[in-house]
This record gives structure tokens, sequence and C-alpha cells, in this order.
């Protein structure tokens, strides 16, 4: 039986999709795991290895499956927990932070480490060109954790100062009209040609891309595995014969070219 | 000889630093070009593969290696432009994107991809904990391809809104202000204790983390390597007995806990 002190916990992230996405370092940590905790569909993702047990917990329970990590760690373990994408945006890494910054003191003598991933906006903007490519911003628009005025007025300031915008977690069952309050916000300030692209699980099977202007962007056109980003004036499409559409925001602000 | 539309061309991120930030993705991209395009430095990190031609370039030279590339591949090359990071972040998938609007109809025909990468941002923030717990933005430093002014715009406006900021581009030979000027207009509406965070070279031998106050953010703490984290009034630091301290933004914004 090892003592506390050689606990430790490592907060994974798994990337956009399948393995071809997942950094050797990310691989590494999830193989030297006693135990993975996280949300049962990122777990889904991780190949079974004999000995190593399996927490899975919902979508919502965040603190929970932290504090529980952390005991585990405590308790002399070597412990995951895995994240989608990049555990430090919108994901697991704060609600580890959380838990430690409130919770009991040895926590604070744990080995803790955050192996990095590539994040959905990375992932979606990838795939339709360099929609990122100047300064941009990203904002969650769940409301759960902070009020929906906040929102607003970062989705104001954001679009005011010329920020091309990633959306994370735009929709869900229980916040079925926050996407289309935003788009109503913000066709408020920008241009009705600004393109939007909605990225859907990108990298896995079900991925699907959809390149629109944001007039006609469509709430409906998302889910909760959607990223969405919304370009600033500058941001152009380029038509191509044959081929999806390049997005691109240039890397010269000013004149446009 | 293969005819004009076998050639491709892969945008690929290397990640943040070692062999352990590539995803298998952007490996198996560098293994199937016949042709690298790169910042010297950057083509240093990639393995030597027989038959394969290197053409490095110089920092500032993206507009003109996006275009010898993109002729590259439009004579039936299979080419790769490497970028630190991610390509899509300040670099060089909007290069190429850039050069395929302004330039040849035949490079709209060419197969082009993006392979993403973890962008310096989030690997210093995984390296802390979760500064990039809550809502955030990236903003380049250099004002060589847009006017000061509106970097100043930007940061008064992601300051204003209590967003997280990332720094790219800090300083360089050729911009030696920009960076205290940022810090001092940042200090005009940010608490002086609020955490700052100075991640050099993260992955490589020459990593160096500093965390401090903004009050005493020192410029000269920063060169070209360096991504440079300001929190919102939100973020927190936990000091731990032996460890370098955690710094993070709570998921939950409001009353600060």
């Amino acid at each position: 039986m090892t003592g506390p002190t050689s606990g430790a916990l490592a907060v994974v992230g798994l990337g956009p999709g399948g393995p071809q996405a997942l950094t050797p370092e990310a691989a590494a940590a999830l193989e030297a795991a006693d135990a993975l905790y996280g949300y049962g569909p990122y777990l889904d993702r991780v190949p079974q290895r004999a000995g190593q047990t399996r927490h899975a917990s919902d979508n919502r329970e965040e603190g929970s499956r932290a504090a529980a990590a952390l005991r585990h760690a405590a308790d002399g373990a070597k412990v995951a927990i895995v994240s989608g994408g990049d555990p430090g945006v919108f994901a697991m890494a704060a609600a580890v932070c959380e838990q430690i910054d409130r919770g009991e003191q040895a926590w604070r003598d744990l080995d803790v480490s955050v192996v990095p991933g590539v994040t959905a906006m990375l992932a979606v903007a990838a795939r339709v060109g360099a929609p990122l490519g100047h300064d941009f911003c990203a904002i969650s628009l769940s409301d759960n954790l902070k009020p929906w005025e906040l929102v607003e007025r970062r989705l104001d300031a954001a679009a005011g100062a010329g920020f091309v915008i990633a959306l994370y977690n735009p929709i869900s069952r229980a916040r079925p009209w926050q996407l289309g309050k935003a788009f109503e916000r913000l066709r408020a300030q920008l241009p009705a040609s600004t393109p939007v692209v909605f990225g859907r699980a990108v990298g896995r099977e079900q991925e699907k891309i959809l390149v629109c202007e944001l007039e006609k962007a469509d709430p409906s056109a998302a889910d909760m595995a959607t990223l969405i980003i919304v370009g600033s004036p500058m941001t152009r499409v380029i038509a191509r014969p044959g081929r999806a559409p390049l997005v691109y925001t240039p890397r010269l602000a000013g004149d446009g070219r």
C-alpha cells in the first residue's frame, strides 16, 4: 500500500476527437493512471486498460467529480480526470482548482498536473481555414454559473472591439434560448454578412461543419456538441470551385487587405 | 511526374514543445510531405526524413513563405508548412488563406488542410492551473499589422468586460515598448493584485514560468518566446507549501467563489 504523498492527479485533455488528436503526453498520462474519472462519453474514448478503475459521472457534476478524484489521489492513487478538448477551457482544470482552493489542506500537497489538448475552437477553426487568425475571444453561453447580463455585456464588448468570437456551450435542453439571444445581440453590432461557423463533433464520425452569414444563423443548427465561431467585420470567405469555402480573418487589420 | 491536381498543402501545428506535444495527426502530415516549409527554429523540431526537402525562411516572411508553398503544391507536390503551437492562432493558416484569396485561381483548386495543435496560451495555462477557466481572449501585441490604438482599444474592452487576457507576440527587438504600455493600460482598469503569468518556451528545455501581480509585472521578464496571461478580477492564486502556486479563474462569476 502506498502512502498518501505518492498520490497524484492529472487533468488530461483528450482533444476534439479520436486518437489522432490525442498528444503522446496525454496518452502517457492516461496509461499511467490507476483510476480514471470523467463524464461518461469522454471516458468511453479512452482505451480500456486492465487494473485501471473507471468512475463515470454526469456532465453537470464537475465539482463533486473533482472532489472525488482529489480524495482518491490523496489516498495514494495515480488518478486522471479526462476532459474533451482542453481541460483548461470551460472544463475540469478549473473545477479541480476550485475544490483545492476550498478543500482539505492535504489536497494542496498533491502532485497536480494539467495536460493540455486541442480545444474545440482550434479544431473547428482548422476545418474551415483560419477564422481565429486575428484577435479573438472565447465565451461560454452557459448562464448556469454567471448571470446572462454578463454574457451580453461580453458579447457587446467583444463585437464592438473587433474580436472574432468563439461560443462554447451554446445550447442544451435546459438552456434553449441563449444562442438565439446571442445572435440577436451580435446582429445589432456586426454586419449581416459576418461569417458564422457551426462546428459539431470535429474529428468524430458525427462531424458536421456549416458556414453561413450571421443574418441567417439558425440556433437550431447547434446542439451540445457544437462550437460556434462568429467572425469579426474583417473575416472573409473564399469560395472554391468543388471545395468547401475557406473562412479566415486576415492578420492585417485596418483596411481589410 | 504528377499532375497539378495531385498537389496538397497541409498547415501543421507542432504544439508548444517537443514530440510529446505533437498529435499523431500532425506527425502523420509531416511524415507524408515531400517538402516542408517554415521558420527555421520550427523546422528544426521536425525529425529529418530522407527524400523530403526543407525550405526555411525568416520569422517575418510569412506571406512569401505561404506563396512559395502554394506554388510548390500547385506543381503537384505534397507540401507541409509548420507552425509552432496552433497554425490558426496568429500563425501560418491565415497567411496561407491571404495568399489564396489574392493569388492564382489554381490555388483555390488545391487540397488545403489545417492540422491544429496546442496553442501557447493553453500550454502556459496548463502549467499553472486553469487561468483560462472562464471567458478569455487572445490579443497579439504586434503592431506590425494593426495600429497600436486598436490594440489599446481591445485591451480596454477586454479588461473592462472581465475577460482573462492572453498576450501573444509580447515583445521583440523591433517592438520593445508595447508590452510595458499594455501593462500600464491594464493597470488603469484592473486591481494591482491581478495575477499575471509569464510562460516561456513551455515543454522545451528553456521553459520558464513566472507568476506575479500586475502591479509588479516587468516587461523585461518577457522575450519573443513568452506568452503572457493577465487574469481577470476573479482570477485567484492558491499558495501551496513546497509547490508552485496554482493560478485559476473560477467557472462561477459574480461572487468570486
